[in-house]
């Protein structure tokens, strides 16, 4: 059964690392949320690419869940010593990865080539892929600073601006990689992490062509609610709904809000019985707090997507 | 009294810090190589112009003389994680000067410009200047490889291939900049420190304009010797005599190669008494093992050069 999963950086992690430990490796596609990449200090930051690399890999920091575990911060904490405002914390074996990467996009080598070959030389062998090769990046409209970049939102003022709107800079010239659109064509199942719908999921969606490869796919598209009692796991996605106009902050707003780009729903058993529009509905433990949990959440997932047919 | 010295790396930089404890701040101008510079991880690198600027801000690792003290190793070895022949180390502190220079110059800004603003920020208060703004590259011909860029020729191969013939390439294009000129202007002594004469040295006196803006003027031009005793203190400098063809390696024989260049000479007192064609010579203890020699060489030099009268 091959499976792809769309997903953001530390949500999205941790299903895919629960996906890898029940399927084939050969099994499992991750498509990655690339609007929050950045340049900062002169190199390419790909956060969600990371995140799931480290994960995959398990090099990543389980405390955080995203950066490599026992990281040191001596290049940022030098760059400081040269006055720089160096607020985007990058750890020192982390930043083997930019610079790698940096080089080669600089020497015209594509963003899905890089990932492919950062990928398998950490003996990665499930397919980790960005959304596009095409640069793009979320745009933060905010009450208090107007337009910021999605890091200096996310990071710099930890989601604490209000948020007016979102854009995607960069979209309209993107396109989906011949990758993404064959691991899309060839997949079984297509499964939504429990990521951010409007930071994380969105932008993938949005690259031109994209929500058309999936919704013409006759097979089960299943996304898993980011929303849990009514609060986000993680992050800003309970502030950033309501922000952007959402009437109540819920896993069934959530499931409305993917429409009919899913026909499949899995939220958390705390939220009881839910209405959504997909067909097809189930509750799971679906907070990943232990690596048993994400297992379980994996097998569970798809074992109950074998029982639709 | 106002001091211009030119240097390359290590040798250079104990007589730059010798100079810097016995002179106003202002009246110090260090001229440093810039042939080894080189490209590597998609950072610029400029192995001499740190040398000098970790040794003048006391951030030098002593033991090896280059370098940040203390620094760690952890990025070059994640890049080996990823499959890299990592062979030149960058520490993780010294990573952060190459960073912000790499970032600088892609933004436009000159090396000149760089240097100043890196080491004011570590509170340096004597001027360091590469020697060109010009990208110039020291390239070796060796008997075992052919032609190798200069790192490859010193780091990668330890410097034990047989050197045929030098050359600089970018040297046509480079030019004196206006800081480096002014200094020689207005130096009323040019110092020329313990270094490689053939491959710290010459790719100074070698910029288009920089010999002439030395010899035209009427001060005291004095170099240190780096060979002591038929050795070189440090590196390549004497095996490397014998491979360019010269007959023997010996303090006299500096001398009779910086010719006119000078019109003084400081060699070591092991040396006894040699015969040079430069008017002025006089001998010193001048293997900087400690500080203190560092500072009693460049007060001798300079006490010694005010008699000249």
């Amino acid at each position: 059964m091959k499976v792809v999963v769309l997903v953001g950086g530390v949500g999205g992690a941790k299903l895919a690392y629960g996906l890898a430990q029940v399927l084939p490796p050969e099994d499992l596609t991750v498509i990655v949320n690339t609007g929050d990449d950045t340049w900062l200090y002169g190199l390419r930051i790909c956060p969600d690419l990371d995140t799931i690399t480290y994960t995959l890999s398990d090099l990543v920091n389980k405390e955080n869940g995203w950066g490599v575990a026992g990281d040191t911060f001596n290049t940022i904490n030098a760059m400081r010593r040269y006055g720089e405002d160096a607020w985007f914390g990058l750890g020192d074996q982390d930043m083997a990865t930019h610079l790698l990467r940096t080089r080669w996009l600089r020497e015209g080598q594509s963003l899905t080539e890089i990932t492919i070959r950062l990928t398998k030389k950490l003996g990665i062998h499930q397919q980790i892929l960005p959304m596009t090769n095409a640069p793009v990046a979320t745009i933060v409209d905010t009450k208090e600073y107007g337009e910021i970049d999605f890091q200096t939102y996310f990071v710099r003022y930890r989601w604490q601006p209000t948020v007016k709107s979102l854009r995607l800079a960069g979209i309209d010239q993107a396109s989906v990689s011949p990758e993404v659109e064959t691991a899309l064509n060839e997949a079984d199942v297509l499964l939504i992490g429990p990521s951010n719908p409007w930071l994380s999921i969105d932008p993938i969606l949005n690259v031109p062509g994209m929500r058309e490869l999936i919704v013409k796919r006759d097979i089960p598209r299943v996304a898993i609610s980011p929303i849990v009692g009514g609060e986000a796991i993680k992050g800003p996605a309970a502030k950033l709904m309501l922000e952007l106009g959402h009437k109540a902050v819920s896993a069934e707003a959530v499931a409305h809000y993917y429409g009919d780009v899913i026909n499949g729903y899995v939220y958390d058993v705390v939220d009881g019985d839910l209405t959504v529009p997909q067909q097809n509905v189930t509750k799971f433990e679906t907070i990943m707090k232990t690596d048993e949990i994400k297992v379980a959440l994996a097998r569970n997932v798809l074992e109950w997507i074998e029982q639709w047919n």
